[in-house]
Protein backbone atom coordinates (compact mmCIF):
# COMPACT_ATOMS: atom_id res chain seq x y z
CA UNK A 1 0.00 0.00 0.00
CA UNK A 2 1.30 3.36 -1.16
CA UNK A 3 2.23 5.77 2.32
CA UNK A 4 -0.40 8.29 2.35
CA UNK A 5 0.56 12.46 3.27
CA UNK A 6 -2.20 12.16 6.04
CA UNK A 7 -2.52 9.13 7.53
CA UNK A 8 0.48 8.44 10.20
CA UNK A 9 -0.39 4.87 11.34
CA UNK A 10 -3.39 3.25 9.28
CA UNK A 11 -4.36 0.92 12.24
CA UNK A 12 -5.14 4.12 14.51
CA UNK A 13 -6.57 6.03 11.81
CA UNK A 14 -9.00 3.70 10.53
CA UNK A 15 -10.02 3.15 14.38
CA UNK A 16 -10.93 6.60 14.93
CA UNK A 17 -14.45 6.89 13.20
CA UNK A 18 -17.37 7.22 14.31
CA UNK A 19 -19.94 8.60 11.83
CA UNK A 20 -20.53 6.48 8.92
CA UNK A 21 -22.88 6.32 5.53
CA UNK A 22 -23.75 3.55 3.59
CA UNK A 23 -23.85 3.77 0.14
CA UNK A 24 -24.57 0.82 -2.80
CA UNK A 25 -22.75 1.39 -6.19
CA UNK A 26 -25.26 2.25 -8.63
CA UNK A 27 -24.56 1.14 -12.29
CA UNK A 28 -24.65 4.88 -14.01
CA UNK A 29 -21.83 5.41 -11.48
CA UNK A 30 -19.34 2.45 -13.48
CA UNK A 31 -17.41 3.55 -16.78
CA UNK A 32 -16.21 1.45 -20.04
CA UNK A 33 -13.27 -0.03 -17.45
CA UNK A 34 -16.32 -2.08 -15.81
CA UNK A 35 -15.78 -0.62 -12.68
CA UNK A 36 -16.62 2.38 -10.53
CA UNK A 37 -15.61 5.67 -12.11
CA UNK A 38 -12.24 7.52 -10.20
CA UNK A 39 -14.58 10.37 -9.54
CA UNK A 40 -17.02 9.10 -7.96
CA UNK A 41 -15.76 8.63 -4.39
CA UNK A 42 -15.52 12.66 -4.49
CA UNK A 43 -19.14 12.59 -5.09
CA UNK A 44 -19.21 9.48 -1.63
CA UNK A 45 -17.15 11.88 0.58
CA UNK A 46 -19.49 15.11 0.02
CA UNK A 47 -22.49 13.02 0.46
CA UNK A 48 -20.89 11.54 3.68
CA UNK A 49 -19.99 15.17 4.59
CA UNK A 50 -23.51 16.40 3.93
CA UNK A 51 -24.70 13.81 5.90
CA UNK A 52 -22.24 14.33 8.98
CA UNK A 53 -22.62 17.53 9.30
CA UNK A 54 -26.63 16.94 9.12
CA UNK A 55 -26.04 14.96 11.50
CA UNK A 56 -24.60 17.22 13.85
CA UNK A 57 -27.46 19.82 13.26
CA UNK A 58 -25.00 22.21 11.03
CA UNK A 59 -26.43 21.54 7.43
CA UNK A 60 -30.16 23.09 7.73
CA UNK A 61 -28.73 26.38 8.80
CA UNK A 62 -25.86 26.44 5.55
CA UNK A 63 -28.39 25.50 3.73
CA UNK A 64 -31.14 28.36 4.54
CA UNK A 65 -30.63 31.17 1.83
CA UNK A 66 -31.77 33.89 5.19
CA UNK A 67 -28.17 32.88 7.00
CA UNK A 68 -25.23 34.60 6.65
CA UNK A 69 -22.66 31.65 6.43
CA UNK A 70 -22.50 28.75 4.80
CA UNK A 71 -19.52 26.45 3.65
CA UNK A 72 -17.42 26.16 0.77
CA UNK A 73 -14.82 23.13 0.02
CA UNK A 74 -11.00 24.66 0.05
CA UNK A 75 -9.17 21.08 -1.39
CA UNK A 76 -10.08 17.66 -1.65
CA UNK A 77 -7.89 14.75 -2.33
CA UNK A 78 -8.30 10.66 -2.48
CA UNK A 79 -6.62 7.53 -2.45
CA UNK A 80 -7.74 4.82 -4.65
CA UNK A 81 -6.54 1.24 -3.23
CA UNK A 82 -8.93 -0.77 -4.43
CA UNK A 83 -10.76 -0.83 -7.77
CA UNK A 84 -15.04 -0.88 -6.63
CA UNK A 85 -17.55 -3.20 -8.70
CA UNK A 86 -21.10 -1.90 -9.77
CA UNK A 87 -23.59 -3.49 -7.11
CA UNK A 88 -21.32 -2.91 -4.39
CA UNK A 89 -22.00 -1.88 -0.37
CA UNK A 90 -19.78 0.59 0.89
CA UNK A 91 -19.78 2.42 4.07
CA UNK A 92 -18.24 5.65 3.83
CA UNK A 93 -16.94 6.76 7.23
CA UNK A 94 -16.16 10.71 7.95
CA UNK A 95 -14.13 12.44 10.95
CA UNK A 96 -12.89 16.07 11.94
CA UNK A 97 -9.02 16.02 11.97
CA UNK A 98 -7.45 19.40 12.23
CA UNK A 99 -10.11 22.49 13.20
CA UNK A 100 -9.28 26.27 12.53
CA UNK A 101 -10.47 29.08 12.99
CA UNK A 102 -12.77 29.14 10.06
CA UNK A 103 -12.03 25.54 8.89
CA UNK A 104 -11.86 22.37 9.37
CA UNK A 105 -10.17 18.92 7.89
CA UNK A 106 -12.17 16.38 7.41
CA UNK A 107 -10.89 12.90 6.89
CA UNK A 108 -12.75 10.04 5.02
CA UNK A 109 -12.41 6.41 4.42
CA UNK A 110 -14.90 3.89 2.34
CA UNK A 111 -14.93 0.45 3.29
CA UNK A 112 -16.34 -2.54 1.53
CA UNK A 113 -18.52 -5.39 2.93
CA UNK A 114 -15.43 -7.77 3.64
CA UNK A 115 -13.36 -5.24 5.60
CA UNK A 116 -11.40 -4.10 3.05
CA UNK A 117 -10.37 -0.09 2.61
CA UNK A 118 -11.24 0.61 -0.95
CA UNK A 119 -10.51 4.63 -0.36
CA UNK A 120 -9.30 7.15 1.51
CA UNK A 121 -9.39 10.81 1.67
CA UNK A 122 -9.24 14.22 3.38
CA UNK A 123 -10.27 17.98 2.58
CA UNK A 124 -10.79 21.19 4.05
CA UNK A 125 -13.88 23.11 4.19
CA UNK A 126 -14.20 26.65 5.20
CA UNK A 127 -16.83 28.76 6.45
CA UNK A 128 -17.64 31.81 5.11
CA UNK A 129 -19.78 34.63 3.97
CA UNK A 130 -22.90 34.36 1.35
CA UNK A 131 -22.37 38.41 1.00
CA UNK A 132 -18.68 39.22 0.95
CA UNK A 133 -17.24 35.63 0.28
CA UNK A 134 -14.75 35.99 3.04
CA UNK A 135 -13.98 33.32 5.70
CA UNK A 136 -16.08 33.47 8.91
CA UNK A 137 -14.76 31.85 12.22
CA UNK A 138 -16.65 29.17 13.76
CA UNK A 139 -18.39 29.94 16.65
CA UNK A 140 -17.34 28.26 19.76
CA UNK A 141 -20.53 26.19 19.93
CA UNK A 142 -19.41 24.77 16.46
CA UNK A 143 -15.80 24.20 17.94
CA UNK A 144 -16.98 22.07 20.45
CA UNK A 145 -19.49 19.77 18.27
CA UNK A 146 -15.76 19.28 15.87
CA UNK A 147 -13.94 18.15 18.96
CA UNK A 148 -16.63 15.94 20.60
CA UNK A 149 -16.38 14.20 17.05
CA UNK A 150 -13.14 14.45 16.52
CA UNK B 1 -36.43 2.40 -36.82
CA UNK B 2 -39.28 2.01 -34.00
CA UNK B 3 -42.07 4.85 -35.06
CA UNK B 4 -41.44 7.72 -32.22
CA UNK B 5 -44.92 9.29 -31.27
CA UNK B 6 -43.59 13.42 -32.08
CA UNK B 7 -42.26 12.46 -35.61
CA UNK B 8 -44.66 12.72 -38.05
CA UNK B 9 -42.21 12.67 -40.85
CA UNK B 10 -38.67 11.82 -39.82
CA UNK B 11 -37.34 13.57 -43.32
CA UNK B 12 -39.47 17.11 -42.81
CA UNK B 13 -38.24 17.01 -39.09
CA UNK B 14 -35.13 17.01 -39.25
CA UNK B 15 -35.06 19.54 -41.69
CA UNK B 16 -36.66 21.95 -39.22
CA UNK B 17 -33.99 22.67 -36.75
CA UNK B 18 -31.79 25.66 -36.78
CA UNK B 19 -29.84 26.34 -33.27
CA UNK B 20 -27.39 23.45 -32.73
CA UNK B 21 -24.38 22.73 -29.70
CA UNK B 22 -21.80 19.94 -30.26
CA UNK B 23 -20.37 18.14 -27.47
CA UNK B 24 -17.89 15.84 -27.11
CA UNK B 25 -18.44 12.31 -25.39
CA UNK B 26 -16.56 12.11 -22.42
CA UNK B 27 -15.19 8.89 -20.50
CA UNK B 28 -17.09 9.44 -17.25
CA UNK B 29 -19.91 9.09 -19.48
CA UNK B 30 -19.88 6.17 -20.40
CA UNK B 31 -20.50 2.80 -18.52
CA UNK B 32 -19.74 -0.48 -17.64
CA UNK B 33 -21.60 -1.97 -21.14
CA UNK B 34 -18.57 0.16 -22.92
CA UNK B 35 -21.27 2.67 -24.37
CA UNK B 36 -22.76 6.19 -23.62
CA UNK B 37 -24.35 5.47 -20.69
CA UNK B 38 -28.79 6.40 -21.15
CA UNK B 39 -29.08 8.81 -18.23
CA UNK B 40 -26.30 10.92 -20.25
CA UNK B 41 -28.49 12.38 -23.36
CA UNK B 42 -30.73 13.50 -20.85
CA UNK B 43 -28.08 16.12 -19.79
CA UNK B 44 -27.28 16.11 -22.91
CA UNK B 45 -30.54 18.15 -23.86
CA UNK B 46 -30.50 19.99 -20.32
CA UNK B 47 -27.45 21.62 -22.00
CA UNK B 48 -29.05 21.91 -25.21
CA UNK B 49 -32.10 23.84 -24.28
CA UNK B 50 -29.72 25.77 -21.97
CA UNK B 51 -27.94 27.55 -24.71
CA UNK B 52 -31.09 27.63 -27.10
CA UNK B 53 -32.27 29.97 -24.57
CA UNK B 54 -29.45 31.69 -23.96
CA UNK B 55 -28.77 32.05 -27.85
CA UNK B 56 -32.65 33.55 -27.52
CA UNK B 57 -31.83 35.92 -24.54
CA UNK B 58 -34.09 34.63 -22.43
CA UNK B 59 -31.86 32.32 -20.09
CA UNK B 60 -30.31 35.38 -18.01
CA UNK B 61 -33.60 36.75 -16.45
CA UNK B 62 -35.05 32.85 -15.62
CA UNK B 63 -31.09 32.86 -13.52
CA UNK B 64 -31.59 36.25 -11.64
CA UNK B 65 -33.46 35.57 -8.37
CA UNK B 66 -34.39 38.86 -8.11
CA UNK B 67 -36.79 38.40 -11.06
CA UNK B 68 -40.06 36.29 -10.26
CA UNK B 69 -39.94 33.92 -13.26
CA UNK B 70 -37.94 30.89 -13.71
CA UNK B 71 -38.50 27.79 -16.04
CA UNK B 72 -39.30 23.86 -15.16
CA UNK B 73 -39.38 20.76 -16.85
CA UNK B 74 -42.33 19.07 -17.22
CA UNK B 75 -41.88 16.01 -18.76
CA UNK B 76 -39.09 14.87 -20.81
CA UNK B 77 -38.69 11.67 -23.07
CA UNK B 78 -35.86 10.00 -25.03
CA UNK B 79 -35.63 7.44 -28.06
CA UNK B 80 -32.55 6.07 -28.26
CA UNK B 81 -31.93 4.92 -31.89
CA UNK B 82 -28.03 3.93 -31.77
CA UNK B 83 -25.25 3.15 -29.17
CA UNK B 84 -22.72 6.08 -29.06
CA UNK B 85 -19.36 5.94 -27.23
CA UNK B 86 -16.98 7.12 -25.87
CA UNK B 87 -15.18 10.24 -27.87
CA UNK B 88 -17.59 10.63 -30.06
CA UNK B 89 -18.83 14.09 -31.37
CA UNK B 90 -22.09 14.54 -30.95
CA UNK B 91 -24.24 17.65 -32.81
CA UNK B 92 -27.53 18.47 -30.33
CA UNK B 93 -29.91 20.36 -31.92
CA UNK B 94 -33.26 22.10 -30.64
CA UNK B 95 -36.40 23.45 -31.75
CA UNK B 96 -39.44 24.68 -30.42
CA UNK B 97 -42.62 22.98 -31.70
CA UNK B 98 -46.09 24.15 -29.73
CA UNK B 99 -46.21 27.25 -27.95
CA UNK B 100 -48.75 27.00 -25.03
CA UNK B 101 -49.42 29.90 -22.74
CA UNK B 102 -46.78 29.49 -20.15
CA UNK B 103 -45.04 26.37 -21.45
CA UNK B 104 -43.39 25.41 -24.43
CA UNK B 105 -42.39 22.09 -26.16
CA UNK B 106 -39.00 21.60 -27.19
CA UNK B 107 -37.84 18.63 -29.94
CA UNK B 108 -34.47 17.64 -29.50
CA UNK B 109 -31.94 15.31 -32.12
CA UNK B 110 -28.63 14.09 -31.41
CA UNK B 111 -26.29 13.53 -34.74
CA UNK B 112 -22.96 12.03 -35.01
CA UNK B 113 -20.58 13.15 -37.54
CA UNK B 114 -21.84 10.53 -40.73
CA UNK B 115 -24.63 12.13 -39.97
CA UNK B 116 -26.83 9.60 -38.42
CA UNK B 117 -29.36 10.51 -36.00
CA UNK B 118 -28.62 8.82 -32.69
CA UNK B 119 -31.14 9.73 -30.28
CA UNK B 120 -34.27 12.05 -30.67
CA UNK B 121 -36.21 13.63 -28.03
CA UNK B 122 -39.10 15.96 -26.54
CA UNK B 123 -40.50 17.87 -23.51
CA UNK B 124 -42.12 20.85 -22.34
CA UNK B 125 -40.90 23.77 -19.89
CA UNK B 126 -43.43 25.70 -18.21
CA UNK B 127 -42.62 29.62 -16.71
CA UNK B 128 -43.41 29.55 -13.04
CA UNK B 129 -43.25 31.84 -10.03
CA UNK B 130 -40.35 31.83 -7.88
CA UNK B 131 -42.88 32.37 -5.29
CA UNK B 132 -46.22 31.01 -5.59
CA UNK B 133 -45.02 27.93 -7.85
CA UNK B 134 -47.88 29.05 -10.24
CA UNK B 135 -47.23 28.88 -13.97
CA UNK B 136 -46.98 32.74 -15.38
CA UNK B 137 -48.23 33.07 -19.06
CA UNK B 138 -45.44 34.20 -21.62
CA UNK B 139 -45.36 37.57 -22.94
CA UNK B 140 -46.07 38.11 -26.46
CA UNK B 141 -42.65 39.12 -27.12
CA UNK B 142 -41.49 36.19 -25.95
CA UNK B 143 -43.63 34.16 -27.93
CA UNK B 144 -42.77 35.80 -30.80
CA UNK B 145 -39.37 35.16 -30.03
CA UNK B 146 -40.08 31.54 -29.99
CA UNK B 147 -42.21 31.60 -33.03
CA UNK B 148 -39.23 32.93 -35.45
CA UNK B 149 -37.65 29.89 -33.86
CA UNK B 150 -39.95 27.02 -34.64
CA UNK C 1 -52.07 17.39 -12.79
CA UNK C 2 -51.15 17.03 -16.95
CA UNK C 3 -52.71 13.76 -18.11
CA UNK C 4 -50.10 11.14 -18.84
CA UNK C 5 -49.97 9.77 -22.03
CA UNK C 6 -49.22 5.84 -20.60
CA UNK C 7 -51.66 6.17 -17.20
CA UNK C 8 -55.33 5.69 -18.01
CA UNK C 9 -56.27 5.95 -14.10
CA UNK C 10 -54.19 6.68 -12.07
CA UNK C 11 -55.56 5.42 -8.92
CA UNK C 12 -55.17 1.46 -10.15
CA UNK C 13 -51.64 2.21 -11.35
CA UNK C 14 -50.29 3.16 -8.23
CA UNK C 15 -51.46 0.50 -6.56
CA UNK C 16 -50.14 -1.85 -8.70
CA UNK C 17 -46.21 -1.46 -8.00
CA UNK C 18 -44.95 -4.29 -5.93
CA UNK C 19 -41.12 -3.67 -5.95
CA UNK C 20 -39.83 -0.26 -4.57
CA UNK C 21 -36.80 1.14 -3.62
CA UNK C 22 -35.88 4.01 -1.59
CA UNK C 23 -32.98 6.97 -2.19
CA UNK C 24 -32.40 10.01 -0.71
CA UNK C 25 -31.47 13.35 -3.02
CA UNK C 26 -27.92 13.72 -2.62
CA UNK C 27 -26.71 17.57 -2.41
CA UNK C 28 -24.57 16.58 -5.54
CA UNK C 29 -28.02 16.19 -7.35
CA UNK C 30 -29.39 19.75 -6.69
CA UNK C 31 -29.08 22.58 -9.27
CA UNK C 32 -28.53 26.30 -9.10
CA UNK C 33 -32.75 26.42 -9.08
CA UNK C 34 -32.56 24.88 -5.46
CA UNK C 35 -33.81 21.90 -6.49
CA UNK C 36 -33.52 18.37 -7.78
CA UNK C 37 -31.94 18.61 -11.23
CA UNK C 38 -34.40 17.32 -13.44
CA UNK C 39 -31.90 15.29 -15.19
CA UNK C 40 -31.47 12.85 -11.78
CA UNK C 41 -34.94 11.58 -11.93
CA UNK C 42 -33.76 9.38 -14.97
CA UNK C 43 -30.78 8.16 -13.00
CA UNK C 44 -33.35 7.43 -10.84
CA UNK C 45 -35.53 5.02 -13.00
CA UNK C 46 -31.71 3.27 -14.13
CA UNK C 47 -31.08 2.54 -10.30
CA UNK C 48 -34.60 1.18 -9.36
CA UNK C 49 -34.68 -0.79 -12.90
CA UNK C 50 -31.21 -2.27 -12.10
CA UNK C 51 -32.59 -3.23 -8.79
CA UNK C 52 -35.50 -4.53 -9.96
CA UNK C 53 -33.90 -6.82 -12.47
CA UNK C 54 -31.57 -8.07 -9.59
CA UNK C 55 -34.40 -8.87 -7.58
CA UNK C 56 -35.43 -10.77 -10.30
CA UNK C 57 -32.63 -12.51 -10.75
CA UNK C 58 -31.68 -11.21 -14.52
CA UNK C 59 -29.45 -8.80 -14.14
CA UNK C 60 -26.35 -10.97 -13.11
CA UNK C 61 -26.53 -12.47 -16.71
CA UNK C 62 -26.55 -9.50 -18.21
CA UNK C 63 -23.64 -8.17 -16.78
CA UNK C 64 -21.13 -11.12 -17.44
CA UNK C 65 -18.74 -10.49 -20.41
CA UNK C 66 -18.75 -14.11 -21.34
CA UNK C 67 -22.97 -13.90 -21.96
CA UNK C 68 -24.42 -13.40 -25.26
CA UNK C 69 -27.07 -10.92 -24.11
CA UNK C 70 -27.34 -7.84 -22.76
CA UNK C 71 -30.38 -5.22 -21.98
CA UNK C 72 -30.14 -1.62 -23.54
CA UNK C 73 -32.80 1.18 -23.40
CA UNK C 74 -34.67 2.15 -26.27
CA UNK C 75 -36.87 4.81 -24.89
CA UNK C 76 -37.55 6.47 -21.83
CA UNK C 77 -40.15 9.27 -20.64
CA UNK C 78 -40.13 11.21 -17.42
CA UNK C 79 -43.18 13.15 -16.20
CA UNK C 80 -42.68 15.55 -13.49
CA UNK C 81 -45.20 16.52 -11.05
CA UNK C 82 -43.77 18.44 -8.44
CA UNK C 83 -40.37 19.75 -6.97
CA UNK C 84 -38.17 17.51 -5.24
CA UNK C 85 -35.60 18.86 -2.63
CA UNK C 86 -32.19 17.99 -1.21
CA UNK C 87 -32.14 15.82 1.49
CA UNK C 88 -35.61 14.23 0.68
CA UNK C 89 -36.42 10.85 0.50
CA UNK C 90 -38.25 8.84 -2.36
CA UNK C 91 -38.90 6.29 -2.62
CA UNK C 92 -38.94 4.28 -6.36
CA UNK C 93 -41.50 2.09 -7.84
CA UNK C 94 -41.12 -0.27 -10.85
CA UNK C 95 -43.30 -2.56 -12.74
CA UNK C 96 -43.24 -4.32 -15.90
CA UNK C 97 -46.34 -3.10 -18.37
CA UNK C 98 -46.52 -4.57 -21.59
CA UNK C 99 -44.07 -8.14 -22.30
CA UNK C 100 -42.95 -7.75 -25.89
CA UNK C 101 -40.68 -10.56 -28.18
CA UNK C 102 -37.25 -9.12 -27.03
CA UNK C 103 -38.99 -5.98 -25.40
CA UNK C 104 -40.45 -5.05 -21.98
CA UNK C 105 -42.35 -1.75 -21.24
CA UNK C 106 -41.42 -0.95 -17.72
CA UNK C 107 -43.40 1.57 -15.66
CA UNK C 108 -41.81 4.17 -12.86
CA UNK C 109 -42.98 6.14 -9.83
CA UNK C 110 -41.17 8.30 -7.27
CA UNK C 111 -43.35 9.04 -4.12
CA UNK C 112 -41.91 11.42 -0.98
CA UNK C 113 -42.37 10.65 2.32
CA UNK C 114 -45.68 12.20 2.81
CA UNK C 115 -47.51 9.54 0.22
CA UNK C 116 -47.22 12.33 -2.87
CA UNK C 117 -45.89 11.09 -6.66
CA UNK C 118 -43.60 13.85 -7.46
CA UNK C 119 -42.20 12.10 -10.91
CA UNK C 120 -43.94 9.15 -13.12
CA UNK C 121 -42.37 7.26 -16.23
CA UNK C 122 -42.29 4.73 -18.43
CA UNK C 123 -39.54 3.24 -20.71
CA UNK C 124 -38.75 0.13 -23.03
CA UNK C 125 -35.35 -1.89 -22.88
CA UNK C 126 -34.95 -4.39 -25.70
CA UNK C 127 -32.28 -7.76 -25.38
CA UNK C 128 -29.85 -7.86 -27.71
CA UNK C 129 -26.81 -9.50 -28.47
CA UNK C 130 -23.52 -8.37 -27.63
CA UNK C 131 -22.12 -9.26 -30.96
CA UNK C 132 -24.64 -8.38 -33.65
CA UNK C 133 -26.43 -6.01 -31.93
CA UNK C 134 -29.73 -7.54 -32.71
CA UNK C 135 -32.32 -8.48 -30.73
CA UNK C 136 -33.02 -11.52 -28.56
CA UNK C 137 -36.19 -12.69 -27.58
CA UNK C 138 -36.85 -13.62 -23.82
CA UNK C 139 -36.75 -17.51 -23.03
CA UNK C 140 -39.91 -18.44 -21.92
CA UNK C 141 -38.64 -18.48 -18.26
CA UNK C 142 -37.93 -14.76 -18.47
CA UNK C 143 -41.57 -13.61 -19.79
CA UNK C 144 -43.21 -15.95 -17.09
CA UNK C 145 -40.94 -13.99 -14.31
CA UNK C 146 -42.05 -10.94 -15.94
CA UNK C 147 -45.75 -11.64 -15.94
CA UNK C 148 -45.25 -12.77 -12.05
CA UNK C 149 -44.19 -8.98 -11.35
CA UNK C 150 -46.59 -7.40 -13.54
CA UNK D 1 -4.01 31.99 -1.25
CA UNK D 2 -3.34 29.11 0.57
CA UNK D 3 0.32 27.01 0.03
CA UNK D 4 -0.19 24.14 -2.21
CA UNK D 5 1.91 21.15 -1.28
CA UNK D 6 2.64 20.37 -5.25
CA UNK D 7 3.47 23.65 -6.12
CA UNK D 8 6.90 25.24 -5.23
CA UNK D 9 6.55 28.26 -7.45
CA UNK D 10 3.28 29.16 -8.95
CA UNK D 11 4.69 31.82 -11.44
CA UNK D 12 6.83 29.01 -13.11
CA UNK D 13 4.43 26.22 -12.43
CA UNK D 14 1.94 27.30 -14.81
CA UNK D 15 4.06 28.63 -17.48
CA UNK D 16 4.67 24.80 -17.95
CA UNK D 17 1.66 23.84 -19.31
CA UNK D 18 1.68 23.09 -23.18
CA UNK D 19 -1.56 21.06 -23.35
CA UNK D 20 -5.25 22.69 -22.74
CA UNK D 21 -8.95 21.73 -23.39
CA UNK D 22 -11.54 24.21 -23.05
CA UNK D 23 -15.28 23.22 -21.04
CA UNK D 24 -18.09 25.24 -20.76
CA UNK D 25 -19.75 25.30 -17.39
CA UNK D 26 -23.52 22.81 -17.74
CA UNK D 27 -26.47 24.26 -15.89
CA UNK D 28 -26.64 20.27 -14.62
CA UNK D 29 -22.65 20.78 -13.02
CA UNK D 30 -24.04 23.79 -10.76
CA UNK D 31 -25.53 22.99 -7.04
CA UNK D 32 -28.20 24.66 -4.91
CA UNK D 33 -25.32 27.01 -3.21
CA UNK D 34 -25.37 28.20 -6.97
CA UNK D 35 -22.07 27.72 -7.98
CA UNK D 36 -19.94 24.62 -10.06
CA UNK D 37 -20.62 22.00 -7.16
CA UNK D 38 -17.11 21.07 -6.06
CA UNK D 39 -17.15 17.41 -7.19
CA UNK D 40 -17.18 18.97 -11.41
CA UNK D 41 -14.01 19.61 -11.09
CA UNK D 42 -12.68 16.12 -11.03
CA UNK D 43 -14.72 15.03 -13.77
CA UNK D 44 -12.88 17.88 -15.59
CA UNK D 45 -9.76 16.63 -14.24
CA UNK D 46 -10.47 13.34 -15.95
CA UNK D 47 -11.77 14.68 -19.23
CA UNK D 48 -8.71 16.79 -19.93
CA UNK D 49 -6.22 13.37 -18.49
CA UNK D 50 -8.06 11.60 -21.22
CA UNK D 51 -7.70 14.24 -23.72
CA UNK D 52 -4.40 14.69 -23.27
CA UNK D 53 -3.50 10.63 -23.34
CA UNK D 54 -5.18 10.70 -26.65
CA UNK D 55 -3.07 13.92 -27.84
CA UNK D 56 -0.42 11.68 -27.14
CA UNK D 57 -1.57 8.49 -28.94
CA UNK D 58 -1.63 6.56 -25.75
CA UNK D 59 -5.44 6.20 -25.31
CA UNK D 60 -6.34 3.91 -28.14
CA UNK D 61 -4.77 0.91 -26.46
CA UNK D 62 -5.70 1.57 -23.26
CA UNK D 63 -9.75 1.49 -24.27
CA UNK D 64 -9.13 -2.21 -26.90
CA UNK D 65 -9.90 -4.44 -24.32
CA UNK D 66 -7.83 -7.17 -26.02
CA UNK D 67 -5.01 -5.10 -25.33
CA UNK D 68 -3.20 -6.55 -21.64
CA UNK D 69 -2.91 -2.57 -20.15
CA UNK D 70 -5.16 -0.16 -18.80
CA UNK D 71 -4.51 2.90 -16.48
CA UNK D 72 -5.98 3.49 -13.17
CA UNK D 73 -5.70 6.80 -10.85
CA UNK D 74 -4.25 6.30 -8.76
CA UNK D 75 -5.21 9.28 -6.22
CA UNK D 76 -6.03 12.72 -7.40
CA UNK D 77 -6.48 15.97 -5.25
CA UNK D 78 -8.10 19.31 -6.27
CA UNK D 79 -7.74 22.91 -4.51
CA UNK D 80 -10.14 25.39 -5.55
CA UNK D 81 -8.92 28.34 -5.61
CA UNK D 82 -12.27 31.01 -6.91
CA UNK D 83 -15.88 29.81 -7.05
CA UNK D 84 -16.88 29.11 -10.43
CA UNK D 85 -20.72 29.81 -12.17
CA UNK D 86 -22.50 28.52 -15.02
CA UNK D 87 -22.12 29.47 -18.29
CA UNK D 88 -18.23 30.20 -17.76
CA UNK D 89 -15.64 29.39 -20.11
CA UNK D 90 -12.92 27.14 -18.70
CA UNK D 91 -9.56 25.88 -20.11
CA UNK D 92 -8.09 22.87 -18.27
CA UNK D 93 -4.01 22.76 -18.60
CA UNK D 94 -2.40 19.51 -18.36
CA UNK D 95 1.37 18.21 -17.96
CA UNK D 96 3.02 15.33 -16.47
CA UNK D 97 5.58 15.64 -13.65
CA UNK D 98 7.29 12.83 -12.13
CA UNK D 99 7.76 9.66 -14.33
CA UNK D 100 7.54 6.72 -12.47
CA UNK D 101 8.50 3.00 -13.46
CA UNK D 102 4.75 2.29 -13.78
CA UNK D 103 2.88 5.64 -12.94
CA UNK D 104 3.20 8.98 -13.93
CA UNK D 105 2.31 12.28 -11.95
CA UNK D 106 -0.24 15.19 -13.84
CA UNK D 107 -0.31 18.38 -12.95
CA UNK D 108 -3.96 20.08 -13.40
CA UNK D 109 -4.50 23.69 -13.89
CA UNK D 110 -8.50 25.31 -14.32
CA UNK D 111 -8.73 29.05 -15.42
CA UNK D 112 -11.04 30.88 -16.46
CA UNK D 113 -11.46 33.75 -19.54
CA UNK D 114 -9.82 36.01 -17.41
CA UNK D 115 -6.76 34.48 -16.81
CA UNK D 116 -7.78 34.00 -13.26
CA UNK D 117 -6.26 30.17 -11.91
CA UNK D 118 -10.01 28.51 -10.44
CA UNK D 119 -8.12 25.29 -9.12
CA UNK D 120 -5.52 23.49 -9.46
CA UNK D 121 -4.97 19.59 -8.95
CA UNK D 122 -2.62 16.88 -9.59
CA UNK D 123 -2.53 12.98 -9.35
CA UNK D 124 -1.04 9.83 -10.36
CA UNK D 125 -2.23 7.14 -12.76
CA UNK D 126 -0.40 3.97 -13.30
CA UNK D 127 -0.50 1.38 -15.96
CA UNK D 128 -1.71 -1.72 -14.87
CA UNK D 129 -2.44 -5.42 -16.32
CA UNK D 130 -6.18 -5.80 -17.05
CA UNK D 131 -5.72 -9.66 -16.32
CA UNK D 132 -3.96 -10.12 -13.23
CA UNK D 133 -4.35 -5.95 -11.69
CA UNK D 134 -0.57 -5.33 -10.96
CA UNK D 135 1.59 -2.65 -12.39
CA UNK D 136 3.25 -3.04 -15.65
CA UNK D 137 6.19 -0.59 -16.42
CA UNK D 138 6.14 1.75 -19.14
CA UNK D 139 7.71 1.28 -22.15
CA UNK D 140 10.97 3.15 -23.43
CA UNK D 141 8.82 4.62 -26.24
CA UNK D 142 6.10 6.11 -23.78
CA UNK D 143 8.42 7.40 -21.06
CA UNK D 144 9.91 9.27 -23.74
CA UNK D 145 6.39 10.71 -24.91
CA UNK D 146 6.03 12.01 -21.62
CA UNK D 147 9.49 13.37 -21.34
CA UNK D 148 9.07 15.63 -24.00
CA UNK D 149 5.52 17.06 -23.18
CA UNK D 150 7.28 17.48 -19.58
Amino acid sequence: MTRISYIDDMELWQQDFRFSHTVKVRFSETDMFGHLNNTVPITYFELARVEFFNHLGLMKKWLDTDNETLIVVADVQCDYLKQVYYDEQITLYVKTDRIGNSSVDLHYMGRRDNGEIVFTGRGMVVQISRITGKSIPWTDEIKSIYKEQR
